[in-house]
């Protein structure tokens, strides 16, 4: 039978490319608060031995939560075959150990939750800092959309001579690969440390340059700390205003303004996370990947954004 | 080992009075929110070994609910014995059936995460409608605290010739607990039905009932809206103004402020939930259930609020 997708409030764009492949029907959700608090679901589509995807990015997830577990719940309390979740942007991944003693490890408890409610998940470059991949905390089949190549194609379309810039050592990996694909340099800047506070950051070779755009790509925009202080070093350095690019326009608070405020070329990120920076298109990817497991035979050779 | 006790925001005086008893510590926990909106979670105590009981009263349950279960996995993790929670108000006992085809059954759901989640339950009246007992529901050990003798208690010593006044039939067993608890003469509303819309609230004997102090009992006030109405139909009937009770002051929206315009001679709610109108204590039962299980070899008969 047709699966059916419910899009949770905020998701109705994403919902729309999932089902605009051929095999997958838009359903109808009433989700609303009781005055005494509690949150209300129905399921306005019948699922019965269907199966079900829900539609929810998960920035800011503590509120998404109940109202996923609830959907969830309901639909398999109707019948529904099976519950996916196509989640762009996937919650809890950074504490991913504990810091300090006693913390919660809470990328495996959201983790074990997800994975007790709902049967697979997709989703786009999970924050995998200190992990592999997903299965080590998921139990449920996942796949994983790598954002890189259209990341690279968007460059190349877009930004005269560029220079990826990873700002640290960590980031090199992933600029590399973006550089690669979008047939770039790269430079990661160097941090030389004089005394307990002091941090020198340098660019190798700065003359060389004078004459690219520096290009800085990160998977979650979040503080922006770091980003707004790569920007402004670029520009001391003498270089052209950079091109921000984020994966994740998860922008805390007042960030993506003071990210503005730091004089950027531009700030571009992919639409996992609904927001006016939005320039990066995955929701076609999301769609087909969906669709394929949806069709058990499909191979997944020929799904974009692996190859 | 020495349990300790756990104080979710909002619940120190609760959690003060579950450690006032031999037998029982209070820990220190560290919440916080990141600016990416995700929640943090540290057990500041140690708990291996040790039964850990959370204080969290759950109204207006949405935002609570990953604390806890963060908290519950943290505890577990960190090689908790065992993990309780004492909620003296419940949360999700109102959607007990499907009333409209597709509609989430909240209190299965509900119940169904915090039984995957936590070993025992203590709570205070909750709303049983349709259903019997917790154990429909809720997979764990549950102790159900009942208010009436308290209430009725507060009734005997506060109110002047007191007449329990039941809003409608569905009130009817509750009240006639409490009153018969207190002494006290209750009577139904009785509501007679004049074409489709129109229904007319009747008292009967109303003249028998000039010299007492209607008390109004119920187990939630939420919107009020039923108790606003009876308070000023029995000051239409020119009996004296109403005394309020509830058991849990959830209180949604502005609805205490509207209860206390209808011009009650008091509003007065058991301590389930932190509210101006506590004036009935229950922690100190709440304490004497949870330390009773503790000690499994207590017997149940001594404590209070049973007999």
């Amino acid at each position: 039978m047709t699966p059916i997708v419910l899009a949770l409030p905020g998701n109705e764009v994403l919902a729309a490319s999932l089902v605009s492949r051929p095999g997958a029907e838009s359903g109808l959700i009433e989700l609303r608060r009781f005055p005494d608090g509690e949150t209300y679901v129905r399921l306005e589509t019948p699922v019965r031995d269907r199966e079900v995807i829900l539609a929810c990015t998960l920035e800011r997830p503590d509120d998404k939560l109940i109202r996923l577990l609830f959907l969830a719940a309901a639909a398999r309390d109707l019948g529904a075959a099976r519950i996916g979740l196509v989640a762009p942007y996937l919650a809890y991944m950074r504490q991913d150990r504990r810091f300090r003693e006693g913390e919660g490890v809470t990328s495996s408890y959201f983790a074990r939750i997800v994975s007790a409610n709902i049967d697979w998940l997709v989703t786009v470059d999970p924050h995998l800092h200190r992990r592999s991949s997903l299965a080590e905390i998921y139990s449920i089949g996942t796949d994983v959309v790598h954002a890189a190549p259209r990341v690279a194609e968007w460059i190349k379309a877009n930004v005269e001579q560029p220079l990826l810039v990873g700002p640290d050592a960590e980031s090199a990996q992933w600029v590399q690969d973006v550089a690669a694909l979008a047939d770039a340099p790269s430079v990661v800047l160097q941090k030389t440390r004089h005394g307990d506070r002091e941090v020198a950051v340098s660019i190798p070779d700065v003359d060389r340059w004078r004459d690219h755009t520096p290009v800085l790509v990160d998977d979650i925009i979040s503080t922006a700390r770091t980003m707004i202080e790569t920007v402004g070093h670029l520009r001391r350095s003498g270089l052209r205003p950079a091109t921000c690019i984020g994966v994740h326009a998860v922008f805390a608070d007042d960030a993506y303004r003071q990210l503005q405020a730091a004089g950027p070329a531009q700030i571009v990120t992919c639409n996992t996370i609904p927001h006016p920076s939005n320039a990066i298109d995955l929701h076609d990817i999301l769609a087909e990947r969906v669709s394929n497991l949806m069709s058990p035979h499909a191979t997944r050779s020929e799904s974009p954004g692996r190859d």
